[in-house]
């Protein structure tokens, strides 16, 4: 794009990959000056201090939900099971694209942050939620194939726990195969709920 | 006890504490002092820096996976299957301690250190691998009421992403719930690979 972006995008993009890539207690404002190329009085203009810039960070990622990562990850994807897992394989290829050093950046700040802002800890919670309802629609839309007794508020959370500890378990052993058995356990777990609903059918 | 501990365990235990509670980069080493009351030779005299401290603390991790973590959860049960959820309790109880601020001590330096050097990263892998190794430990036990086919070491590290992706969102939503339902979760796909395993022995 040729139009040159605003002083708070330019921020809010410099302190994203910071974050993500060294963590937010090891990123000075200074590691964000650098990066823009801007100087401290004209973000400090834009945001009064770090914790400022994580909030919009946040915001960012709540608002790229669906353009940056869901609409990617499901185009051409249209039965919403094979949804759940295309989502999952685009954190495969960011594990790879990152030599197996990914680290999903919403639950690293989850477990970095100790002493949280309560606006922070809300936006984290907001970024999950969003995340995992995305993925409860799609299991509503796959609703007849499932138990009807199931809990899809639930299992979309645990779509979740898949992604997160497949993540850091592929990150921590720098090996994309345990992010691999991580899903295909899960994929087992879908497969014997679909059974269990078709003899559900089959018995009524 | 009445032993005084020696130098190198006051600040291991005081190294344990301080890198789960605040994280490792937010530790300085005045910290540890200050917790010690030890002065900066006597540190400096066993630990030549911060980073040899973390590696003799994943290295107390590794050791205390039985006597600390594992023959608590399991004392007085004796199922192999009851063992995998007991151990999952523990972390609930965990949870509850900590007023729902819990994070698993390895599953957060796994996210946060991003630079980590080839020893803190083996020594982290470690620390995975025996708490899969002992899960995968009861599953073999457990054989006969299980798939033939079941890949148990798999499973073993799926019930560690269980544990991690849990806490992750109990922490960030400050809601045990979360992780609770993540273990019913798990309890069903165990529940549904029982049955299949029984299904099985019937038909044959």
């Amino acid at each position: 794009m040729t139009e040159k972006l605003d002083t708070r995008t330019r921020i809010v993009l410099a302190a994203m990959d910071l974050f993500w890539s060294k963590g937010f207690n090891s990123t000075s404002v200074a590691d964000i000056l650098s990066r823009t190329q801007l100087n401290a009085g004209s973000l400090y203009h834009v945001f009064p201090g770090k914790q400022d810039v994580l909030i919009a960070v946040l915001e960012a990622y709540r608002d790229g939900l669906y353009p940056q990562l869901l609409d990617p990850a499901w185009a051409g994807v249209d039965d919403p099971i094979d949804k759940v897992f295309a989502l999952l394989d685009r954190y495969r290829w960011l594990i790879l694209e990152t030599d197996c050093a990914y680290g999903c950046p919403i639950g690293s700040l989850a477990l970095e942050l100790h002493e949280a802002d309560p606006a922070v800890r809300a936006l984290l919670a907001v970024n999950f939620t969003g995340w995992t309802r995305a993925v409860e629609a799609c299991l509503d839309e796959a609703g007849e194939r499932l138990p009807r007794d199931l809990d899809r508020a639930a299992l979309a959370e645990f779509v979740l726990t898949t992604m997160e500890g497949g993540v850091m378990q592929a990150r921590t052993h720098r090996d994309v195969a345990y992010f691999d058995r991580g899903v295909a356990a899960l994929r087992q777990h879908f497969d014997l709920l679909l059974e269990r609903a078709a003899r559900g059918t089959q018995a009524a």
